[in-house]
């Protein structure tokens, strides 16, 4: 298990896709049954090692993908992801699989309800097969999957298994759940692309409890990735309060963008320089393509950004801290053997916070949100790394030492985006010592469309990079 | 059980009160446990015909009033309302109290969990010992708690048993939530007083579902109300991504209002000539003592907002039915038999409607929100009815009839606070054929302190009104 066989070159690596499958569902060609059997074959050739599922429903899906076959044949799919195998992150709800949230005090949990976008999965005809594993609870204690391109390596966390069930094309969607960065990074860490959508645009269903998570999708493809979420958000809207999803039924075309600005944020000064190197290489290839770029001393307005932005890792950590204790101390109190002790010492140190420590967090989250709204005018979207280079190796608690503060990498690249409920999509656009780098796409509040638009021209138009 | 017998006068009604009595357990003439065992024996005398408990934990109590008592005698309260027994309503989580949400799918449903205004109660030394009836998930379909003043009347619903508690001087404050209208119409129909605060004043804990439900406090004064909601959002704060409850430690002082807006709301058209009267009467005393009175015909924001509440409660009634979807079919999926047909036909409704619909009703919502901040320099706060009358009668389901569709009594005055996320307040300053009609104040989102200064001057000031 070492990284000696770098594998990942984003120029010829081929994601599983679905978008492209359903002309040969219509004609007989090929039938969602069969797309599922192939991909249950590659889950039994690559989950020994990935071990990104906690549970699979193989006879519920097989049935599921007949009637949606049945459906194809009589020309009457219910959407454009009938029959589309999709893997669900153990944090949601499902009717059919137990719901362990990848915590010991969970373990056997099946409350046999499904989650409002499990539930619009279903009536959209999608074959709801399988549990990914997720870190305990959404946060940082990992669970046991390994990285498609090196299992000594993170797949990146919480979404872990729906990440690299993914990357390991075992299906060709997965619903993953952020609050400071658990889509976007373990998406860039396997060389996936993924939506994590303005805050509230997919119903979380029973999972409200946190001001700044949102439902996101996972994908081999931008098509693929719209489609499921934009099917979701027809039938079981957004977040309570919130409209949900803004677009069309079907993938926006690509559309190239005139200005994008460069956001370094605070993970900037820590990054090392094969990936600077990696991600200037892939700036200029924009330039080249005859995008302008702006950086942050070429405008106050994305210098106040910066800074609003600055300390995000704090102040997500702040506001999700506070927001989770009660449900945190109640799960304590009644489990204190069923929670790890990384979770223990979150919570003791969101239990040292006032509510006017937490007001604090809550008013620099608003102004920093301010920052983002006044830089709108300049550009068509902000672009910035996905994640702090590639997945660390990550060999595993050592009993007697301190805990490692971030097994499943550091999320310091997604709390922007978090903070600021925007959209944000990570595209595999480079690799870095054959492993996936990703580059991460964010917009304006609602405007998921565009970004997957602007996401579909830069795959079609930018070389990827390959570095060291 | 007739009505023959009219009892209530708010001139000479006592509500019971726990802030003066705490002077006495500091010079030892009375004690938290002392306290207690009064408030046992009166629900021992009035409970078999209020109905307001589903579940007493008098050990439980007892032990934490003598820890209080220890705390008083040593000079080292945790808070003002260390010992005050509280009531909880059967919606919100107790650790060492089932939690049955007044249904029958949840019969025996015992978390071991707190809810976090829960948990906040205990820590400011707080007698938590009993969970109050509730209308059947906080809906319409009533439990069988009385009305105190009349046992063929309905307590009014959701809050039910909280409501029927403090009247019946079981407790001096109680917790309820209010979705639609649960918090107050309840309150306005025994006679309390009760704070529905700002949208997410008070942390809701686990129940975070629905977009415009809170927290509220019931109590016998507006004291005890105020320190039980501040104790609670110091400790708790707000719901998840909101500030909180802003206001002084301590109940604020009276304050005088020079203007108020008499708020019609889509209630007038229907209420009947004894009522309309009453209010009448009451607002001409205000006017004699020298608050100036601003009638929609007075501003056209006034009348603009009007229009902006005028549907209030369709619109209050789609939100929430479209939030609330995926969690009853859950239910009813798993337990046909555990829930009422009358929630069963509020869900068919709910799932009639598509995101449209339900994005149409947050933008009426948004917009009747907008009316309410255009209109905050013109007056000190909104005055008008809590209730559409007195409790109405309520004999009960008779099968093989068509439902009755408002048993716990018509939230058509409630709709508007709840859907502009406003604190409002009932005061029990009216009584009509014998039974407590509730007045309305409310404030601009936020203002929770300066209603409750308002109320304050309001029952120390104005005469109530006592009408046929």
């Amino acid at each position: 298990m070492t990284t000696a066989t770098p594998r990942y070159d984003p120029r010829e690596f081929k994601a599983l896709t679905f978008h492209d499958a359903t002309t040969r569902f219509r004609d007989g060609a090929d039938t969602p049954r069969a797309y599922l059997e192939r991909c249950i074959d590659t889950i039994a050739a690559r989950e020994p090692l990935v071990k990104a599922f906690v549970v699979l429903n193989e006879a519920g899906a097989r049935a599921a993908a007949d009637a949606s076959t049945a459906r194809w044949r009589a020309g009457r799919p219910l959407s454009a992801i009938d029959g589309m195998p999709v893997a669900v992150k153990d944090l949601l709800e499902t009717r059919d699989m137990p719901t362990e949230l990848g915590c010991e005090a969970y373990r056997g949990n099946f409350p046999k309800r499904d989650n409002a976008a499990v539930w619009a999965l279903r009536q959209a005809g999608a074959v709801v097969f399988g549990k990914t594993v997720t870190a305990e609870l959404g946060g940082t204690h990992p669970g046991p999957t390994t990285n498609p391109w090196d299992p000594a390596r993170t797949p990146g966390g919480s979404s872990s298994g729906s990440a690299a069930a993914i990357a390991s094309r075992m299906v060709p969607a997965a619903l993953g759940t952020q609050v400071g960065g658990s889509v976007i990074r373990p998406a860039a860490y396997c060389g996936n692309v993924a939506l994590k959508p303005t805050m509230g645009g997919i119903n979380r269903g029973e999972r409200q409890t946190t001001s700044m998570s949102t439902t996101g999708v996972h994908a081999g493809s931008v098509e693929d990735m719209w489609q499921v979420a934009i099917e979701i958000t027809r039938r079981a809207g957004g977040d309570p309060g919130r409209p949900g999803l803004f677009g069309p039924p079907a993938p926006p075309a690509a559309a190239k963008p005139e200005r994008l600005i460069v956001l370094e944020t605070e993970g900037w000064a820590g990054l090392d320089a094969p990936n600077k190197f990696a991600f200037e290489t892939l700036l200029e290839s924009l330039q080249r393509s005859g995008v302008t770029l702006l950086l942050r001393g070429d405008h106050p307005w994305i210098e106040a950004l910066e800074q609003g932005v600055a300390n995000g890792r704090a102040i997500c950590n702040a506001i999700t801290g506070w927001e989770n204790r009660w449900y945190q101390r109640n799960l304590v109190d009644q489990h204190p053997e069923g929670v790890s002790a990384r979770l223990k010492a979150t919570l003791a140190r969101a239990e040292m916070m006032s509510v006017e420590d937490y007001r604090a967090a809550l008013l620099r989250r608003a102004t920093a949100q301010q920052c983002h709204v006044a830089v709108a005018p300049l550009a068509d979207a902000v672009i910035g790394l996905s994640c702090a280079g590639p997945a660390p190796l990550w060999p595993g608690d050592v009993p007697g030492q301190p805990l490692a503060p971030r097994p499943t990498g550091d999320f310091v690249f997604n709390a922007p985006s978090s903070m600021l409920f925007a959209p944000a999509i990570t595209l595999p656009l480079m690799s870095v010592g054959g492993l996936p780098v990703g580059v991460q796409m964010m917009g304006q509040q609602h405007e998921d469309a565009r970004m997957t638009a602007i996401a579909r021209w830069m795959l079609g138009a930018v070389t990827p990079v390959v570095a060291r």
